[in-house]
């Protein structure tokens, strides 16, 4: 009877645990929804399969293994002989009410699969920046390179308590080892594969290639939104006292007062720049206020949340541009919302945290930056070589969904033209 | 180790808070998705910007002004210097482990977010009201005074220990605080903006001008239902022990109940009226029965639930086509929804509250819509003198996304005629 | 103060299952997207109309019939006079705290409206096999009778502690009990109704009938796969001690585990057989691999649960072929998807519960299939009788939504031809 406190406590934790990750799990379909409706119908049906299949094939390779390079410490995982994780057990109820600040405080089971819905999440960045033209299964295969070994292996640096962590880099949920992580593969992707063909005319001009279902685009930004509460939210990986179940209802203040201030900025910013107001730049400044506070959703006040978020999104809004004009052609902004965003929330941590310092800020940032760029780059090459990463020409024109799927996402709606 | 019990009641009670929290703000997605699907498309980008930056405006001036005007007696507040909530601290773990009736038992954040999707909510109801013809910035305008002020003025009566709640008036989750008070600045905001054109002809007859994507408002139906479980059960505003579980459950059940039966009822009942099975009056029936069961979701049984809904049902179809007779053309029918629904539902209080009086329901009623009204139509007259509140002919017959958006809810989609 | 812990422990078990309840509820809104993906443009309304109505009505017949005869014993329940669930009270906080193994430990409530999601799911099942063909009402009069009384039979069988329970048939959280029930009644059903004009050619030659709107199908599936944690999860029961929270965590982990090798195997399978990436493959795969291992969720390790829902995908695939060439027209592949899966599913159980036998697993199997297709028709004979199942040959050829809904799904949207 006096121990039930304590697996109460453990209880609660690990319910808090599985929550959160359901809402992160979510954001798979948030990631999908926004990406087909960002495409052109011809190519809705190749995304979808995109995204719901490197969601299962992430989900695959973190468990064989991702994880195991991620927290080679783990409980529940020994590395040799490798597949371990398979076997292992939970922790044991003894373990847990011997108390002490040594003694786990929730299922190992329940830390795994919040673990695995973030490197899923971090693949699906990817996914929309190559839209239109990278081929399915070249793309797939690459999802297997990274959420097995390149995701983990800079995600082993902070969060499984590497390098980055021991020089005191700062990065609470992501903002750098998720989002920026993502959009530097997406970027190296984005390079290697090319333009959508149209994007840019001959004479540098930019060209829209405006999304085929808005609708669907809006609901993936408010289930994006929805799972990032549980995305911050259960990183601080504990509730179940008065000071943690304050911290995380804080976060969750933080988290909707940033994507909130991010959304206002962007669409006021893209009204002054535009005198419209363009609904992506509306969701690309919600999801850009995001990316930007989860490095650090703890610390600042609501105001100063707000306030980071719309810093967010005037930068995605820039970033878009930006990147237009590099030609560097990323039909949803994904390189703009997690990397532009996510590195502008990596140094506003330096707003509310006393222990973050820039040089360390700048150092995690440029070395996530240079691994996952790389490493993609030289992944890419490969499999470019092995495989090719583009589809045909005529391909394109007509579209990725018959040639590679065989199927149309609308096959009864008319076109125009 | 004995102050434990203490701690994880604090945790669970917030950690439930949060969790209805994110069910409320994904009502935001509920009522977008909803009315996208019920207008024509070519206003569809403006109402999902409508929707989408109405929630954001709603999260950032209700923390920066209405939670202070709404909840003037909250520890993390004190209305001067104004915005003090964003340096607020909440509860220290040493009050709540004073135990006592006084003492905190969940955190000052998790509240101030619930209040927030709330507020948010209430705001989202006015918006399908005036889709089609209402320009987008004047609407955003007119939401940030609704959330600053008009609603907390109201809530604050009800919720924040005003004198509505001191006469006994009974809403427990506001099916007129939040609905009915919503619906009421529909109205006005109806009557001001008038009639889309084409919808009444010289004759007086009614044209119907049906939603261009049904799926989709389906779909808003089905997470404003999911969301109606944290609208209720969370407005218990605790669970942690075991007669504070019972209610929340029996919250759930009667919540589920009410719109099940509000939705067979109204589908019975168009059924019978029109010779079809209008679905539009099956998804709105639904909502109907949630919004009728909200002033009093925990005394009734599950079958007096069942009852209450279904009355709404009714409620809801007649109203839709009275108010087409009295020529005020609301396109999503949240005037019927959420006002006529909701009056009936703080009637309805009566069958199962003894402590309800039909004078406090009524004189609540007539305040609240009195005071919606009247400061709606003031307000948004000054909006019109400064900036108008209507677009152009040309604009209505063209669509306002091209206008107001720059772009196309479904660009390559021919459309008929 | 020292009943606190008892008194929390009752509260976080109640409030795990309404969590529960609020994901399997929105399984309907995964049915109903899934489905209008999956059907033509002509007969979207009345498939959502269908899946709206069927949720309604499961919810209210399930309260006053259903849960009765499946669960005669619980304490809310007495059978006589047949009504009494609305007029039961929950548990008492003196029997709670009183302790012992026979306490009661979590809310009738939140049992009870846990239960009913799971009959509305069920029901779910059969509207996706008939769609495009079978009338609205007579398919709503049928879940009002499957509802009430086929499902809650074999419900009681199992879950009630009926003669499936007590000679050890093992089906955690219904692979047979729910989706293959489901199915056989979904396969009744096409049998009757017959299949869709144009689907087979007088050759024998089998037509594609594509889906209307890939992404909402997709949607579909994500929500489904998303709601399947708290039916799987929630159906451990408890989760507030060690023991039990670890459970829930590996409940979690392998059932997104083999949801996971579900879609990757049948998009693996299906590219190999047909050269394509059929979106409808990874779809019906994912959920394959949901179903599959939601008769032992708890027991396999992780892999062994990817390679359950891996298998399941492959049957899937050859499932859905196979109905094809035997002419049994199901638009949505619910029979391969619930059926086929779920009986590899209960034998799939023999490789990781000891307590589980053949014999035991296969009587179970042919009883619940017997009993739901025998009924079902029986039923479905005396509806066809009366009432008629399905619309005359014109109906069928300008679509459902004119004739029973007077209204269509994408109004505007020009079709091709």
């Amino acid at each position: 009877m006096d121990t039930l406190p304590l697996e109460l406590s453990y209880a609660l934790d690990t319910f808090y645990f599985l929550m959160c990750t359901v809402l992160v799990m979510w954001m798979g379909a948030g990631f999908a929804m926004l990406e087909s409706g960002l495409v052109r119908a011809k190519n809705t049906v190749e995304i979808l399969n995109k995204n719901a299949l490197l969601y299962g094939i992430a989900c695959v390779v973190y468990l064989l293994v991702g994880y195991n390079i991620m927290y080679p410490s783990d409980p529940v995982n020994s590395w040799i002989p490798g597949l371990s994780f398979l076997l292992g057990d939970d922790h044991d109820a003894a373990a847990v009410l011997a108390g002490g600040d040594d003694a786990p405080y929730y299922s190992s089971m329940a830390d795994f699969i919040f673990q695995a819905v973030f490197a899923a999440a971090t693949m699906s960045i990817v996914s929309g920046a190559v839209a239109e033209r990278m081929r399915l299964w070249p793309f797939l295969l690459f999802s297997v390179v990274m959420v097995s070994v390149i995701y983990p292996v800079e995600g082993y640096w902070k969060w499984g308590g590497g390098f980055l962590d021991q020089m005191g880099f700062k990065d609470f949920a992501g903002s750098v080892v998720v989002h920026m992580a993502g959009a530097a593969a997406a970027l190296a992707a984005v390079i290697l594969v090319g333009a959508r063909k149209g994007k840019y005319g001959p004479k540098g001009e930019v060209l829209p290639i405006p999304g085929a279902n808005l609708p669907m685009a809006t609901l993936g930004m408010f289930i994006l939104w929805m799972g990032w509460f549980g995305f911050n939210g259960g990183s601080e990986l504990k509730i179940a006292n008065v000071a943690e179940a304050n911290a995380v209802a804080k976060i969750f203040v933080n988290t909707n007062a940033a994507a909130a201030g991010g959304m206002v900025a962007a669409a006021l910013f893209a009204r002054f720049l535009f005198g419209k107001t363009d609904l992506t730049m509306t969701i690309n400044g919600a999801l850009a206020g995001l990316v930007a506070i989860t490095a650090e959703p703890l610390l600042p006040g609501a105001g100063m949340a707000t306030l980071i978020g719309a810093v967010g999104g005037i930068v995605v809004v820039c970033s878009v541009l930006g990147l237009d004009k590099l030609r560097l052609d990323d039909p949803v902004g994904a390189v703009s919302v997690h990397g532009a965003a996510g590195i502008w929330g990596i140094f506003a941590v330096l707003l509310s945290n006393d222990e973050a310092t820039f040089m360390g800020q700048l150092i995690g940032t440029v070395c996530v930056f240079a691994w996952m760029f790389v490493t993609t780059w030289l992944t890419l090459l490969v499999i470019k070589v092995a495989m090719g990463l583009r589809v045909s020409e005529e391909e394109e024109m007509e579209g990725m969904d018959v040639h590679e799927c065989g199927m149309e996402a609308y096959p009864e709606f008319q076109r125009r033209n």
